[in-house]
């Protein structure tokens, strides 16, 4: 084939700007290994004239995206603007609609209109890719679907925000508060608008929920994703677990279990020698595992201009090859509908709480515990302040009911003061 | 489609009992993900008695694996028989002919005759497929021909022999010689029945090449890697390496510079704190380095039973799905010849050597690395023995050619006792 393979862009921020860098200066390379040329024929942003360090003079120029996705000399329409809805969605359907296939990065719209838009591309015989919508330039998408085919998928972890990783490690290692590093990460442009999609989980989850669908021959159902964000993570936690040779990390995991599908992306401890527990800064990992090929571990890049171009151009070239693989690798009539199970899967717990400094207090916790069907196997009480005396709790496996029953009974001691910090210790 | 895909398996060792107990146990799963149900046909090995665990009534036998693959029921020939030539080149170049697909885990055919195998299977319109060949489970051949297709390569590394990295990882653990660690080794059956296929890094260096191919658009040239093994590699080494913060790897490196393809398969010190130095045991790493996507880290089981046939029904069900990429991602008649460089690129060196215990010979040593241009960084004698003196010396980066010269000059000191030690340090 040498027809060439044109490409209509939407979106012209920093992923945009790499993708049209790589089609400029790679362009020998892209005919060689897609087996044809692949060129940009035009591209849809907001404002034209902004300077993007990238020349636009070849291409056409749209300013409504639906009307890009839809021009005749466009065969793949490049999703880069974000958003769940609005023109991301409307584009994409516009080019579906119009034969076209879609590569996009935009986990959002993917997390919340997965199954309907992935049924929209098979009826139309079309596909969509979203390698780039997780952990960046770290080929997962592929290595799951496609690489890790032959497996029943055990279960997948992941660490897929690099703003949060950057932020714990900050935390650590230079012994600062949360509130400290992250109004320095957002000084630093490292958040996004709404901070809380980063910090808050809420976009690490969507990956999660992308790559469960895929793992588990699920509609990707995000609105059952646990969410806890690492807003409440305190230095204080951080030394505790890297005392007991853990690091604390915003980590996804999902799994099918027998009550359900379990996803969750929340503050885990991992072991500190673990490959996740020594990631540092704002690089990704997420690990895979099936039940012939065992672990695999994959790491880099999960952000940036380069990375999540390189990952966009792996599903460009991929359709210039020819390859349509369905959306989440199988076709999306035949995703079930999982019920969601809330950490069914029992893992021992670190537990932080203030003690009121008197007799019997200890004792009283002790034995909430035991109520509660949750055993000890570490407990230490720490420097006292005047009135109070912190306690740190390693439990055995435990549920999470059994713990939240725990944690109930602390409230009604009477000597527990304020809230009790409860972070699950996840066996990676 | 729902014509099922069927497939002929050439060799019922442990990975042909592997993909055997995949398919029989995984029909609904890889006819969900593959579009059509995958099945076995017909099988051939050596032996048709011997127990393999696995049902074979089924399946059509051959004693034959080139009749196996010219079969009319048979689909992809599933070549596990091992060997660079002989029955599985012959088997490989029967399918081919007679229209089939193959997919392999035969990394020593491919490092031999991968070029002329590639362009017979695009002659006939037909593919070969490798992942289980390379790394295990590890999906890196499709996350370097397909996920990183967006990339120019600038250098891929890998261990990629566990039973090397085992050795390594216990003699320095346990502190115990090569020899032992390999005698064990023998004993529990890690090794392959000529050892020197493993210790010698010539297993490596075939994975190597295969890689190199594909990150460089270049035909397969494992005559050109540089190999060595790791039968001189000595626990005194291993200490002082973890002295200064390294460890000792079997390292494979390919790098396109200015003067040529460079290859090499060798010890090499790398920082203990980075990803390639942390990993102990028998597991595999791939480190892949794109222009867009800087560096993705790739780690898992680099053998055994489930990694292998994992990676060998990722291939397939990429047939059944209908990709169809050339062997090494791009056309074979377009793989250039590249002209083999021999570690062209400039790195410090890790120096041991004995001097004789006499005044000006640490002068001597320091003066013929000054004649050769090669700067020292940090230059250590520890304990005496009664005649000798044990010298350690860490180069600034040196090229080849300089450390060479610095070699041969020690030889016309006089002073120094035996052949120098001398190992790379890579910079990863």
């Amino acid at each position: 084939m040498t027809t060439p393979l044109r490409l209509g862009i939407a979106g012209l921020g920093t992923v945009g700007a790499g993708v049209l860098k790589i089609v400029q200066s790679r362009a020998n390379l892209l005919a060689q290994r897609g087996g044809r040329p692949v060129v940009v024929t035009a591209v849809s942003a907001r404002s034209r004239g902004k300077d993007r360090g990238v020349d636009l003079s070849g291409y056409a120029w749209e300013d409504d995206p639906v009307a890009l996705a839809r021009r005749d000399d466009v065969d793949v329409l490049v999703e880069l603007m974000g958003g769940s809805d609005g023109p991301a969605k409307a584009a994409t359907e516009a080019a579906l609609a119009a034969g076209k296939d879609v590569v996009t990065a935009n986990k959002a719209m993917l997390a919340i209109h997965g199954q309907t838009l992935a049924e929209t591309a098979e009826a139309a015989g079309r596909v969509i890719r979203f390698e780039a919508a997780v952990a960046g330039g770290i080929p997962v998408v592929k290595a799951l679907t496609e690489g890790l085919a032959g497996n029943q998928i055990a279960r997948i972890m992941g660490v897929m925000n690099g703003t949060c990783n950057y932020i714990l490690t900050r935390m650590e290692r230079d012994g600062l508060p949360y509130e400290t590093v992250f109004e320095e990460a957002q000084a630093l442009g490292y958040l996004e608008a709404d901070p809380t999609l980063d910090v808050g989980g809420i976009d690490a989850g969507h990956k999660l929920s992308l790559l469960t669908a895929i793992a588990f021959g699920t509609r990707v159902d995000f609105d059952a994703v646990e969410l806890e964000g690492i807003e409440r993570i305190s230095i204080v936690d951080i030394r505790h677990a890297a005392d007991m040779g853990f690091r604390i990390k915003l980590l996804g995991v999902a799994q099918m279990t027998g009550r359900g599908l379990e996803q969750r992306m929340s503050p885990c401890l991992v072991p500190a020698q673990s490959p996740l527990g020594q990631l540092e800064g704002a690089t990704n990992m997420v690990v895979l595992e099936g039940d012939a090929v065992g672990q695999i571990v994959l790491r880099g890049a999960g952000a940036g201009e380069g990375p999540t171009a390189s990952a966009v151009m792996s599903d460009v070239i991929d359709i210039a090859r020819g390859y349509r693989v369905a959306t989440f690798g199988q076709p999306a009539a035949g995703l079930e509908s999982a019920r969601p199970a809330r950490a069914t899967v029992a893992a021992p717990y670190y537990l932080r709480m203030e003690l009121q400094d008197k007799p019997g207090a200890l004792a009283k916790v002790a034995a909430v515990l035991g109520e509660a069907g949750v055993s000890i196997n570490r407990m230490r009480q720490t420097r006292h302040s005047e009135t109070t005396a912190p306690v740190l709790v390693v439990t055995h496996k435990t549920t999470r009911d059994a713990l939240d029953q725990a944690l109930e009974g602390f409230a009604e001691t009477g000597v527990v003061v304020g809230a009790p910090v409860a972070i699950r210790i996840e066996d990676v």
